[in-house]
C-alpha cells in the first residue's frame, strides 16, 4: 500500500469538502482497506459524464486497495411520494429497479473494477425495519437539525410544503452508513448534509463516524452551467463515439484541464507534465484535447472506436477546410433545425432577426452551397455551415 | 333511540370543543350506533376524578346506544423515548402494559358498562406496520402542519430540542382513528390538535372524518388549579371512602355544580332541579354536596361504604362541635405536619411568622387542648385544630 500522505494527496484530487482529514488519516493509519460508500438513485440510470465524477473517485480508492460499495437506494425509490404534495416521483416497481441496476452496472463497470466492487441495495435492511426500528432511527435526530438542510429551510421559510416522510430520506441514507459500516461516504456538494447525517447516526449506533467527502459538479460543454440533460450541455456515457468525440473537442482549453482532474484516469503527475508542455509551447492544446476525447470514447466504446472517432472527426474538418475553432452542434430534426434557429443557438448571430437578414443577403453556405432559405428545417444528416467569413458549424441533425 | 336533538344536548353537556356539530348530526341521522374512541396512556393507570371526566362522557354515549372503544396506546408506550433528548419516558415492557391495562379496566368499569365497551391496544395495527406503511403515513402530513401544535411551536421557538419521532405520536394517534373507523374521538382540550389529525388522516385514507370532541380539565379541591397529583388537590378513584367523602365535602358550592356537570351520572334535569331548590332556599347546599360525595364513594366502593363514610364524617363534626365551613386537610407525617406549617398551608394565617407568634400566645387548640408548640410535627392520626375563634381544621396526618 501507498503511504498515508500519498493516499491523502490522491483522495484530495478535485474534491470540495473532506470532513475530516484528521479522521481520514486515523482510518488510513490502521492499514486495513476502508469501506467506501456511494449511493445512487435508482431512477436515473442514463448517466452522463457529470455522474462519473464520483465514480472516478471510487476508482481511485479501488486502485489504492480499498473496498467500494455501489449502493442503489431502491428502498426510497420504490416508495416514491404518494402524497403528491411535493415534487412527485412515481414509485418504481421492483422490476424497474432491477432493470435500472443492470444498466447502472453496465455503465459504471466501464470505470470501476467489477471484481473489487460490491453492489448493494438498501432495501435489504430498510425493508426489514420494524416500527420500533423506525422510531429509534427518528429519535436520533431533532427537527431543528433537519431544518438546517438548505432546501428544507428554504421551503419552510417560503411556506412551500414539506411532507414529513421527506425527513426520512436523510435519515435512511444515514442509516445506510450504519448498515454498511462505511468509513467514507462520497457525494456531490449538495449531499453534504446527508453525508454528515451518516456521521451522526453512526455515532448514535455505536460505530466510528465516517468521513464525508464531496465532489464538485462537472461543468458542461458550455463552460458555464453544470452538466445536465436539461441544459443540453452533456456527453452521455452511452452516446455514439463520434458524438462523444466531437462534443469533447468543443470544450474550452480551461475546461479541459478541469475535466482532466475530475474524469481522467491519468495521474496528477502526467496531467501536470502536459500542462507544463502546453504552457512552454512544446505541445499543442488541440492534441491534449484529442487525448481527453480519445480517453472518454475508449472508456465507453473501446480503443478502436476511439481511433475511428478521431479519424472521422479530423476528416470532416480537413475535407471541409474547417478551422479548428469550428462549432460542433447537434440537434433533433424539427422546428429548431432551421438555419435561423441554428445560427442563433450557436451564438454566431446576436438575434434571429439578424440571422434572417444575413441569410437572405447570401451570407450562409450549407455544405459549400449558398443557402437562402432560413426557415425550412434541415432534415436529419451531417452538414457543415459556413456563415460569413469566420463562422463554422459542424452540424448533426438527428 | 333518542332524537338527534336530545342526543346533541347530552353530548354537549360540559364539553369545550366540538368539530363539528353539523358532521355529528349527519352521523347521528343515520340511526346507526357510532364508534366512539378515547385513547389512554398506558403509563398512568392510577386515576383520579380528573381522568374520569372523559369516561363519564363515554358512559353517556353508551347510554344512548353507541359503541365505545377504550384504546390503550401501548405501542407508543412501549417505545418510550430512547434518545433522552426531550422529556424521557422509560419504555414499558409488554408485561407492565398488560398489568396497567388490567388496573385501568378495574377502575373504568366502575363507570362504563363492560359489556358495551371494547378495549383495544394500538400495537395491534401499529406494531404490524411495514416500512412502507410508515412512510405512507408520514407523507400525509407536512412539517408546517405539525409545527402548528402549540407545544412543538413553542419548543422550536425556544430552541428546545424536538426529536423527530415525537412527530409520530400525533400521526399514530390519528392513524388509530383510521384503524378503528372512529366517528367521534374525545380527549382533553390539550388533545385538540391530535384529534383533528385523526380527522385529516381519515380523509387521506378514504374514510369519513371523525368528529373531535374535547372535555375541560376538572378543577381540583382548591377550586383553582386543574386536578393533579402534583398539586395535591385530587381525589383518587382508589382512595379510601372516608378520604373521598371528606375531600368532596371540602369543595366550594360553586365548584360542586361544575363537578355535577362533569362527573355525576345525574341527568341535567335533576341537577337543574336541585340548583333551583338551593337558590329558592328549600334545599341546603350541604345536602347537595353530601349527595355528590355519596355518589363518588358509592361508585368506587359501593352504596354501603358511601353511607358509612357519610356517617363517619358527620360524627366527627358533631362530636367536635365543628362548624360546617371547617377546613378538611390531609397531609403526610413529616416536616409539614407541624402546626405552623398547617396553619400557613390552610390559609388561616398570612405567614408562618404570624402562626408562630399566635401559637406562642395561646391561640391554637388541638383536640380541644391548648397547644403551644408550633414546630414539632404532629404524628399520624386524626385531629381537630381550632385557631382563634373561627378557624377550624379537620386534620388527617397520614
Amino acid at each position: 500500500m501507498m503511504s498515508i500522505d500519498e493516499q491523502v494527496k490522491i483522495i484530495r484530487r478535485g474534491i470540495v469538502d473532506l470532513v475530516s482529514e484528521e479522521d481520514l488519516r486515523k482510518k488510513l493509519a490502521r492499514d486495513k482497506p476502508l469501506n467506501i460508500k456511494v449511493g445512487f438513485d435508482p431512477t436515473a440510470p442514463d448517466l452522463h459524464l457529470g455522474h462519473t465524477v464520483v465514480i472516478h473517485k471510487m476508482r481511485q480508492f479501488q486502485e489504492m486497495g480499498h473496498n467500494v460499495t455501489f449502493l442503489i437506494g431502491d428502498f426510497t425509490g420504490r416508495i416514491g411520494d404518494p402524497s403528491g404534495k411535493s415534487k412527485t416521483r412515481p414509485p418504481l416497481t421492483e422490476e424497474q429497479v432491477n432493470k435500472n441496476a443492470e444498466t447502472y452496472k453496465e455503465q459504471v463497470f466501464k470505470i470501476l473494477d467489477p471484481a473489487k466492487t460490491t453492489v448493494a441495495f438498501n432495501s435489504a435492511w430498510c425493508g426489514a425495519f420494524t416500527p420500533g426500528d423506525f422510531l429509534r432511527l427518528m429519535s436520533n435526530c431533532t427537527v431543528a437539525r433537519m431544518m438546517e438542510r438548505d432546501d428544507f429551510a428554504k421551503r419552510y421559510r417560503e411556506n412551500s410544503p414539506i411532507s414529513l416522510h421527506e425527513f426520512m430520506y436523510p435519515l435512511l441514507q444515514g442509516y445506510d452508513s450504519v448498515a454498511l459500516k462505511a468509513d467514507v461516504e462520497m457525494g456531490g456538494t449538495d449531499q453534504i448534509f446527508n453525508l454528515l447525517m451518516g456521521r451522526t447516526l453512526q455515532s448514535h449506533y455505536g460505530l466510528e463516524p465516517q468521513c464525508a467527502l464531496t465532489m464538485p459538479l462537472l461543468v458542461g460543454l458550455d463552460g458555464e452551467q453544470k452538466m445536465s440533460k436539461s441544459y443540453g450541455n452533456y456527453i452521455g456515457v452511452a452516446e455514439a463515439p463520434a458524438d462523444q468525440f466531437g462534443k469533447a473537442m468543443s470544450i474550452s482549453d480551461e475546461l479541459m484541464w478541469k475535466w482532466y482532474e475530475l474524469i481522467s484516469v491519468k495521474s496528477l503527475e502526467e496531467i501536470e507534465d502536459m500542462r507544463a508542455r502546453v504552457l512552454g509551447g512544446s505541445l499543442h492544446p488541440k492534441l491534449v484535447k484529442e487525448e481527453l476525447a480519445m480517453e472518454i470514447v475508449a472508456r465507453y466504446h473501446g480503443d478502436e472506436a476511439a481511433l475511428a472517432a478521431r479519424e472521422g472527426f479530423n476528416n470532416v474538418f480537413k475535407k471541409g477546410g474547417i478551422p479548428e475553432d469550428a462549432i460542433t452542434y447537434s440537434i433533433e430534426e424539427g422546428e429548431n433545425s432551421c438555419p435561423v434557429a441554428i445560427l442563433a443557438a450557436t451564438g454566431l448571430v446576436p438575434s434571429r432577426g439578424e440571422a434572417k437578414r444575413k441569410i437572405t443577403a447570401g451570407s450562409l453556405k450549407v455544405n459549400g452551397e449558398k443557402h437562402l432559405d432560413g426557415f425550412t428545417p434541415l432534415p436529419a444528416g451531417e452538414y457543415t455551415l459556413k456563415y460569413g467569413k469566420k463562422g463554422f458549424v459542424v452540424l448533426t441533425v438527428k
